[in-house]
């Protein structure tokens, strides 16, 4: 584990005229992301939508307000609850933003709700942190958990009536995102339909494309969260195995608003190219619906140059940036009102919970927070809608706060129909036995012996190459055994680490 | 969560007569351990064990070493971190005892090694602490860790030659026991067996005893980390289906000395007695060998009347009481050290580093810590000998210090012998299909209908009630792949929990 100096940057927002204001109040802000800029979410990337949002807030009516922010790197480690209890008990933070990587932030959140600290993260968003009863009663997340997200495929699937969904992720067993994104459709999911769970461990499937697509055959749903690269590699597989002509349907789920999984386009400027875009008819992206409201323009464009300012290389705002903006806001507000009713910054639980089940303004739009103090999400479903081009366009959107569909004009029912997963095209025993029936005995013979040798030869190859793992199903639907590692893991996010 | 009420018992060594020594120091201890006596490891049952080792102390080279030990109850949650964090810079103590439970220990580890302080615990047995070189850097395990125990099985397995294991455990989802147990031996043995994992998440094994009993025709040894209900259960159907005479090697864990997952025996006066007892034949139980020197007799004898003192309910002395008994003493021959080479009782690094790769005299015999800071392990394999009697004796014993395995003369050879897995006994399709080759046509066809039938009813009846996970195995000798769930949770240990 390396140490990172601990990077101070104090803004004492002091000489400005303080206007008549009912809030007067110095507020220490310790922000505990990443130093290192290649984390999406890392001090110098998110550090200028919080700057932002102080400056917003320094001319209006919370303009007594002054926050004093203390960056310190925290990496996705345990130096981030090193931060917090090394701090003398009169030098706690008033507030603390982030961690956003799950391991980071699960220690901090149950130190800080227990010292009644409000956590504010962005990040955060895996399944475990749903339960704020105990541990993690003092965490607030401004940006739409992972359940959000998955959200969007309940209601789709309500609508469109799947029953059976293959799940496709890249674990990278350190930040997880993609874990923890499957984790939260498997929870929603699980239980009325049937669902199955392929894991990559490396970012070439390559060499287990066979064994990746073999269990599309028995789905009608492939939702995957994996790099770009890897999603057009699986999408030209299926559609040459003809796959994506068979009533399926193709999701990729595109995290963050943020292209850090790389370029969701088909267009590689390689041979495949034609190929690819045939394929990507088929492909539907599930993403963070995006804003076009002027101020976030303004705001987008302010982040830019602060960016060349600093030397970052940043070509797109994503949702920890919007998501850090907008709890600076949710916290002044809460805070506003925890001291009209005669509180104080130091009341975290009274102020947490005036920041939860609201709505506010924030920078992308009206941001609208749940009665458990996690903020509602939109999504997006975009389809390719000219074929000839090969450009893709929202066809669906998912409004969180009211759970509704929008289905958009452009959105073409034939490519969301599902017709039932119809198993493997390779002909069953069965069938070859059946048809067996008429013909005379040599062949009904031979065609026994064919089968038995084919079916050990199965079996041999079977047993060498794969493991075969058989859990029983409870009684429960006989769904809830399925997948007991998803389950186990977030069970163990529960009381142990995210 | 439940906050318990801080238990303090203070125990001030005041006013006896100090001997001359070169050693006077106070030592603050802070113990966090539960409250609940319901654990076997609880502050009632371990704290006599301390309060030996403090007396013998007092009475020797030591006796100028002041121990305040303050005991905090912390469950298995997260109040541990609390206790410890929540103490002024001034107030930290100079060393800590515990937890045990792995989710309450790896915060308490990886804060205290931060703050340099040392860490020394008969608990955190778990594979995931083993890496100190970083987050657990201060920790000291003072009882044999579940690698230690896991080391028997692979010393067995080079001597008898196994090449496949299955691996059967109850998994509560609390403390996971077993489950870290089982890690153990499966982090031990995965590179170079084939290896299978049946999880049982309920007590009550009767319900899908069929699909337990399976994988076992196709796995030499059987190894189980349960209720021993439930392993009498498995062993009488086992034995029924005549499993335990056909050379398969069964094996139950005992764990830490204790009957805490009931008693082993084979009798409970039912009806199955006798059944119990002819499968318990072919059962081998392995546990931590017992000690017999003398003065671990007055140990436990002393123990005993403490805890009839203090009303709590003890009728064995298990590995946590002898563990942190020895800790203290252990602690004390470090803190000698490092203070005859300059250093103060503050300099936990030091001290830690003089607990690490030495042999002292513990309660129930020499104790042999390793290079890494963890205690080596003894272990007894214990088998019927008298199958009259149906009594039981110690065949093999495993010395972790050296690595060494003791045959002794009551060994039957013919017991631990294995023939390679034979397959289910159920006829294989190309059985009957080779049979049938000369048999008459219309046999023939026959044979292919109803194997036809068979399969399509069997592959029903699969996809129904079980969840097939198909992983496919990486090329490292195809095993690497193999049980990512019991891998991936281990890797999360790493760098998350435990």
């Amino acid at each position: 584990m390396l140490y990172f100096p601990y990077l101070c940057i104090s803004i004492w927002v002091l000489g400005f005229p303080v206007r008549t204001s009912a809030l007067n109040e110095n507020v220490d802000v310790l922000v505990l992301l990443p130093q290192n800029s290649s984390y999406i979410f890392s001090i110098s990337r998110v550090s200028p939508a919080i700057e932002y949002a102080r400056q917003q807030l320094a001319n209006g009516h919370f303009a007594g307000l002054n926050f004093n922010f203390q960056y310190v790197s925290s990496e996705c480690g345990v130096d981030a609850l090193f931060a917090l209890v090394d701090r003398a008990p009169d030098e706690r933070p008033d507030l603390i933003f982030g961690p956003v990587c799950e391991y980071a932030a699960a220690p901090v959140v149950r130190v800080a709700s227990h010292w009644n600290i409000p956590v504010m993260s962005a990040g955060a968003l895996a399944y475990g942190f749903i339960n704020k009863n105990s541990e993690f009663s003092l965490l607030t997340r401004t940006a739409p958990s992972y359940m959000k997200m998955a959200e969007t495929f309940a209601v789709m699937s309500q609508h469109f009536g799947w029953r059976s969904v293959l799940l496709i992720y890249h674990d990278d067993k350190e930040e997880r995102n993609c874990y923890f994104t499957v984790e939260g459709v498997h929870v929603l999911l699980e239980d009325d339909h049937d669902i199955s769970v392929f894991v990559m461990d490396s970012r070439e499937p390559l060499t287990y494309v066979d064994e990746l697509i073999k269990p599309m055959y028995e789905h009608e749903v492939v939702i995957m969260c994996t790099y770009a690269d890897v999603v057009r590699e699986i999408m030209l597989n299926a559609h040459r195995r003809r796959l994506t002509t068979s009533n399926r349907l193709f999701f990729n789920i595109e995290l963050f608003n943020s292209s850090s999984y790389g370029d969701g386009s088909w267009r590689r400027g390689d041979r495949y190219d034609n190929e690819a875009k045939a394929a990507y008819a088929f492909l539907n992206t599930v993403t963070l619906l995006r804003s076009t409201k002027p101020e976030f323009e303004n705001f987008s464009m302010e982040m830019r140059k602060s960016y060349q300012k600093m030397g970052v290389d940043v070509c797109e705002i994503n949702m920890f940036m919007e998501g850090f903006h907008d709890a600076l806001l949710l916290y002044a507000l809460a805070l506003d009102d925890a001291m009209k009713s005669g509180y104080t910054k130091k009341n975290g639980k009274e102020i947490t919970q005036r920041m939860w089940n609201r709505t506010f303004e924030g920078i992308a739009g009206q941001v609208s927070m749940d009665a458990n103090g996690d903020r509602n999400g939109d999504f997006s479903v975009i389809s390719m809608t000219n074929h000839e081009t090969g450009s893709h366009e929202t066809v669906m959107s998912y409004f969180g706060t009211n759970g509704s569909l929008q289905i958009n004009p452009d959105f073409d029912p034939k490519l969301f129909t599902v017709q039932g997963a119809p198993g493997p095209p390779s002909s069953q025993p069965t069938d070859q036995s059946s048809g067996g029936l008429g013909l005379s005995a040599v062949t009904g013979i031979i065609v026994g012996g064919l089968l038995g040798t084919a079916l050990l030869m199965a079996f041999y190859f079977f047993r060498k190459n794969y493991r075969i793992t058989i859990e029983r199903r409870t009684q429960r639907e006989q769904c809830d055994g399925k997948h007991r590692q998803l389950r186990e893991d977030s069970i163990r996010s529960n009381f142990s680490a995210a």
